[in-house]
């Protein structure tokens, strides 16, 4: 235990220091390929060659360490993070697989492999995953994408001295993929719990809704004759509420709002929300998604507010291997914790390579629940506790039964 | 009858050509003292003096027509617009005060001074009633305010040509004010009304509402661990709009929101809302502030929301002078139109004036309430029954018992 508390230590050390890689002073942004993803690289590949690891940097840019023989495990996280980001997200998963080589001091009875995805989060051409897309081989149609400055990946590519059109030779072949990823929530903080295992990635649906009445002048106006169209909004807000509360597992969210014209005397004739709903059953998930757009549309008849309605996302649920899932529950057990199951709202690379592999994921409590923020932060305790799971994990992983 | 349609369709006309003099090529803006502003201050001088009338500008530029001896009775609205206004919010009033005097062909048994106001909307200094308040000597303290472009109210009269010096000249003794304008508003439309009487302008009400919560990533935060502020705000919006549905003659708008971070997939942290308040009953006014205040903060606790509450304006409402409102009243009953009460939910230069002077005023059908926009407009015969009562109240105009 106390080599994993040692360990620990070292990770979010090694986590901290990632985080001065950055493209702005001061703070951590770290975008595909940027030139900070450079550094990142440099170090962790010193470190995973210090160990016995081969490394090599496959087309897309994913940073790939491998030791052992045989059948195949990856441990496997990003790199990259969002703007002004904390230290932890994505990069603690890959530190986390390379310290396990560490502590196995190279004894690995399988072919482990660490990978450092190149892009997860979506920030520099608005379309997440390309690192691990590219792991499974759906990479391909996002080459020709663009960034704000009109820069290409596959330009993006070549000016990191990779060739885009070796794609094909990114693709995973693997038995298993594990991956470690802090929670981004305060679940487990509230369980009072350091880890959890994760059952599946919610399924997302993504919609905006435009509420048009008519704008009017706030003085001159009669309550009766308003068609309000952010009245109707609230009444609706409450409705999505409302429905979410009520619902076991559901979150339904209206994250963004536009009213127009937006002027303290006049009444609002147009209103644009967004929402976005998540359930671990995608079933669960379309009823509540009908049940807000019925209600919206009932609103706007009452109010003489008109309603559209466009969806923009319906993102399946993704269920993680009931079998790996498991030996990862036995891991924990096995250092005295409780398991705890969790449903992940977020999306994470094991979401992508899951309808290819047997994937499973762990979760490390997040305090405070805060992410995507310089407060993100990890306690050594659970970082520790999180390792010594991977090494009952790896101690208990038979690729024969997967 | 027909005298005042034909002099009804001259002051449409008239309306028209001066919505031409505009600082925006292909719409209406024209704020205080702006070169366009000289174009109307020629036209209704040469209108004004074809039909016997004395001319001047005061000091602060509204333009002032006189005819008769005697006791004064003054016909006053604003010749200043929004930007992209219509044709007729104010300008309409002083046309129509011009054309009463065109109507009686100087024959007119007392003084009788037709003013446009300089200034009334606010656009260019941020703080409305400049002319109005020139005529009651409240004006002065508004001299060193500076526009966008940091030019001064003292600076922009001395480059029209006037001194702001003689300020105190422009006061404005008087037996009597009358106010015609269109209603800017769907009460008489909905009526089916032309004219009605205001027998009071509602006192207002202005407030933000900060609502702090907590920003939290929208797939990761179960609902009961939430602190949504912008729930928080949509709730108390329903609780605005259901105290002003059962408040007889409340108005409650809001019609500003800001949300923080306002992202999609993030809860709202922060949420600022303004509230607009309006009664004719200043206590009622207050009652319902306080009510919608306590209910914010009641619903903050409730949601582990802080509730922050800015109080920006309580202008108390200002009644029209009874007697003359009731020659108003008689003077519309003698054209044989039912007479309609109205409270203006609208600020006007009468409610400047009316602590001072017997002030009252008649507001025409606004088709569709529309006002402040292009689209704005009004019905010529609606314009010569407002002639018809114009021609029956100046006949009926004492100024021994008003």
């Amino acid at each position: 235990m106390s080599r994993c508390l040692d360990a620990a230590r070292g990770a979010i050390a090694r986590c901290q220091m990632l985080a001065t890689c950055s493209e702005e002073p001061g703070r951590t942004t770290r975008t595909f390929l940027s030139p900070p993803m450079r550094d990142v690289h440099d170090h962790l590949r010193t470190w995973m060659e210090a160990c016995g690891m081969e490394v090599r940097l496959d087309a897309v840019g994913n940073l790939r360490g491998t030791i052992g023989q045989g059948p195949r495990l990856v441990i496997g996280s990003h790199l990259d993070t969002v703007r002004d980001a904390g230290a932890y997200d994505g990069v603690l998963g890959v530190v986390l697989g390379l310290a396990l080589v560490e502590l196995l001091e190279g004894h690995v009875p399988f072919t482990l492999e660490v990978v450092g995805c190149a892009e997860e989060e979506g920030v520099r051409f608005g379309v997440p995953f390309l690192g691990s897309r590219a792991l499974v081989g759906t990479a391909a149609p996002l080459l020709d994408l663009a960034d704000a400055d009109g820069i290409s990946v596959r330009q993006a590519i070549r000016s990191y001295g990779l060739d885009a059109d070796q794609l094909e030779e990114a693709r995973l072949d693997a038995a298993g993929y594990l991956e470690f990823h802090i929670e981004q929530g305060p679940v487990l903080e509230h369980l009072d719990a350091p880890l959890g295992v994760v059952d599946a990635i919610a399924g997302q649906s993504r919609l905006d809704l435009t509420f048009t009445g008519q704008a009017n002048h706030a003085g001159t106006t009669p309550m009766p004759l308003r068609r309000d169209a952010l009245a109707a909004a609230a009444e609706w807000m409450l409705l999505v509420e409302h429905a979410a509360h009520t619902t076991s597992g559901l979150m339904a969210t209206v994250g963004q709002l536009h009213a127009t014209p937006n002027i303290r005397n006049v009444i609002n004739g147009r209103v644009v929300a967004s929402l976005d709903v998540r359930h671990a059953a995608d079933e669960v998930r379309r009823a509540a998604v009908d049940h807000l757009c019925a209600g919206a549309h009932a609103i706007g008849r009452r109010r003489g507010v008109a309603v559209d309605i466009a969806r923009h996302l319906d993102q399946p649920a993704v269920a993680m291997a009931p079998a790996l899932t498991g030996i990862l529950a036995e891991a924990i057990a096995a250092t005295g914790l409780t398991v705890h199951h969790l449903t992940s709202g977020a999306g994470h690379d094991a979401m992508i390579v899951a309808p290819q592999m047997p994937a499973a994921m762990l979760f490390l409590r997040s305090p405070g629940g805060i992410s995507h923020h310089p407060d993100e932060r990890v306690l050594v305790e659970d970082v520790a506790a999180a390792l010594e799971v991977g090494l009952q994990f790896l101690h208990r992983w038979d690729p024969r039964h997967a």
